[in-house]
């Protein structure tokens, strides 16, 4: 079961389908693989990036089964819904399956500091026991909560126990919520999204690692490790050397494009197909995403990495 | 099955629900019959006010086979969804179960002429031989929807016979789409929404008729009616009878738990229970809702409706 | 100068334009004559329904130095602007001019509770001993403002001393704050805008008046002067019948040239120009107003008004 | 006079305070000669991050001086208002006193090909013979522009001859303006923002180099020079030198924040001060740009730059 001491990378699962647009399942358990040999330490599935919208409910169990069956790391489901009910369906059921936790986003209809709270006191009813994941990234839901929410709901909802912090800016968010654990809130693990950009400057300032889906997982771990054994310089190093690609992979609506591409490159799926509808990477942008894999290569080379 | 010439008034019906929170099946048959009876010539269901992405998908069938059952009026299923996946899957099986036609809302994301052509070209092809309705309504959605846009849509997808009017302002819309039509554009029915706010002006610039959900249907039924037969003082009068109501339920957010209210008050649901998360009316509220139906009764009496 | 006990009727006054987009100054005079004589108490300029936006600075201050040169009703001065720099010059010459306060819209950026109490606070600081309105718009701003968000400016800032209500809905919200007021809070004026929309409901849930540019001011005056006669009854029939041009008004983008339109048919200004870019009535509109206009005044001789 | 053979880099530049929050006209000075030491090839000013809505119109007018006086590189001007009125008034005034050009992003509301080609139009027609910038920011103003409606613009507009390219994602865009181009469209000069975050990829595709603020322009200038230099494993060397410092820069909201203190660190203005409201730049974050800020400084000698 997930807890508050949950830490190092979460990656940010896609769903891999066939060129037909049908799951392919074959790739889940090959891409499950490559995750943990990467250095994943848990596992979130059906999260934005996950395409969750696009799957039916009947799939959406599917796709839980299968990871589930293929790894014993944590895999948090994300169960975020127009409504309770739904959450609730997805939520039971994943948990029965074997999911160490759920995921959920704020609805973006929220509006104001209480809404918020009286949203996640409603959504942690529901789910019960299941410990959940507080996901913020106001980018895509349009809902801002301030840190003293987020510290309410954590007061109020003891099943609460993760942050997915994808607020930007949000380093700040960071610092004042370990200042407030420092001061005797209780302290949940906060693990970081934003396909990694701010990744160093997050670690440092107390986050607990990564909840996110760049192509090359490798860094997240390499650089929470860098950092756990105090070597702040290497893992600059490091993280300055996969930047250019994680800055490429961070263009909205079609960054999952680009990230499926990657990782059929690397074959940790076969194809880099979306469901629609959905953007795809034509020749030009392909050749970049190579260009910039191959410089990649040989600056982490360099790097010993 | 749904065709160009559908006219009349397509009611939006809610989705009743015991205290519990549980699908009130009796209130469906119940509810359909009233519908019926107050005037509707078809309904439309599992829209957004018949708080469709609070049902789970089996739950949604459970609706559209239990409303199909119960009468024999055409039935229109919202079928709008993130992917088409979900689309595909609950359009088949709608019309399978006896649907006359599925309704189609854009994606929130879209964000210019051809992203939404395009988004519409896509729909209409894994909905395959089913006749669908353009749901347009920019309030909710934030897509903007212009004249030219619906008229290629039609023009590139036989199977859109229908227009779900519902653009604020959009008396204009109506007055471009007929005049189109008149001009040799395939002319599809055109039925409006807007809680029937306006619908005076929409049937007088060339609507079809009604699809929305105010809790007196028979409004609509009766202007409609009354335009029809040549009478337009006459559908006035009963127009403006009705506008006190009809501007108390257009409060956004709010406007459902009145109307479910005003159901439940006139017999055709059992409960005014909306699902969680949901607005509820308070006393003071009902009070005000009381009073203005009280004050509608007695001015319908007095045009001797 | 404006303060707590405000109340009746302050008309939020077009800026009337020559056709070929200049000020209409003899308008200006003649508008405020009107207004006055159809029953308001005060007036408020350079709002966003005063076309403040397509105003240089050098014309905003001659229509507020021309207004308040026409009339001794209290002047409200619109000086909503993206920094507290402009927000600060605006409202010093007005103030110097003879304005008895100003009105203050939230930034379209403040996303949280705490982040718009800190920029009414900032705001306060710059405005210095000018009472100010606080103008709760969220359809305009997408900026929701809880109760108890305005609450706590009440309580923090002397100046403000009244409540522009434009929320929807909005009702709770009134009730809400009278329940504060009667409990020890600071009481400040509310009045209500939405063109007048839900005017009954308003002041009989505790509102003391309106704040709305609806083209018959008449009819605000009338309405809150039967409320305050302990004649509701004759207060609903009178609001009910101009209901229908009300909500016809309401439509969004176009009711500003809905409005110009009436006004320059009733004389109020000599002509129903709006600044460029701006949206404006064709013929059919036109008639569909004039329509209305003459069912209304047949409802309101019936009634004796 | 700005022409469609403008390249290479247009600084946005800040407008710097002193800390009460005044003009600090020394350091515009100051700033100009920085700007242009380091590579600057032409300056806009007055635009988002030149905080210019904060600014009242006489104050706009003395930035426009003050910047003009001190320069003979090409100035281009942020004329973007909510009406044409104020736009006219700007822009005549700017080129009177010698800006080589004028900058218009759409206002907020455009939601439709046609609705925004009818804006620009109408920006072309006021603004005269002044050379105009159409800039495309997407992320900022909530307009997405579609490549067919800009080109639409350029073949009716003969004034519109650059593109701000600031979609994101963009790179496509870029390729097919350029194909467009190619195939016999007018070419306009396309210079492109988001802080230099897809330089690189951009002058690949076509773009003719940059107009953003980062506080490094010479980064721009040696990566555009490096690419007409045929050396383009050079230009990505120093590109991703300068890439963590671009991502902390990126930071919405807190970027101009960012931007102020490293320009102020660099001696380019007195103080880093923002007016209010705005974001401020405390310890931590400070000491993240400094580290950020050494390691740059030693990757770039490494590089020989």
């Amino acid at each position: 079961m997930l807890n508050e001491t949950a830490k190092g990378v979460y990656t940010i699962a896609v769903t891999p389908f066939l060129p037909d647009g049908a799951i392919d399942f074959d790739s889940i358990d090959r891409m499950v693989d490559f995750y943990i040999e990467q250095g994943a330490t848990g596992l979130t599935i059906l999260g934005m990036m996950g395409e969750a919208g696009k799957l039916s409910a009947h799939e959406s169990m599917q796709v839980v089964d299968r990871v589930i069956a293929r790894t014993s790391v944590p895999v948090v489901v994300g169960v975020s819904a127009p409504g309770y009910a739904a959450m609730e369906t997805l939520s039971k059921a994943s948990m029965d399956a074997g999911a160490a936790g759920v995921m959920v986003a704020p609805t973006s209809n929220l509006r104001s500091d209480s809404q918020i709270t009286a949203y996640y006191h409603g959504a942690a009813r529901v789910l019960g026991d299941a410990p959940f994941v507080l996901q913020d990234f106001p980018l895509a839901t349009g809902v801002v909560i301030p840190t003293n929410v987020i510290l309410q709901i954590v007061d109020d909802c003891p099943t609460c126990v993760m942050l997915k912090h994808e607020d930007w800016p949000g380093l700040e968010k960071i610092t004042a919520l370990r200042a407030a654990s420092d001061a005797g809130s209780r302290r949940i693990s906060i693990l970081c999204g934003n396909g990694g950009m701010y990744l160093l400057e997050e670690i440092l300032r107390g986050a607990d690692g990564a909840m996110t889906g760049f192509a090359y997982p490798e860094m997240m771990a390499q650089v929470v490790a860098a950092v756990n054994a105090g070597d702040e310089s290497r893992a600059r190093d490091i993280f300055d050397a996969y930047m250019p690609m994680v800055r490429y992979e961070a263009q909205p609506g079609l960054g999952l494009a680009i990230r499926k591409y990657s990782l059929a490159q690397r074959g940790a799926i076969a194809h880099p197909t979306l469901r629609n509808p959905g953007a795809t990477l034509n020749a030009i942008a392909a050749r970049e995403v190579d260009i910039l894999a191959q410089r990649q290569t040989a600056a982490l080379r360099k790097l010993g990495v």
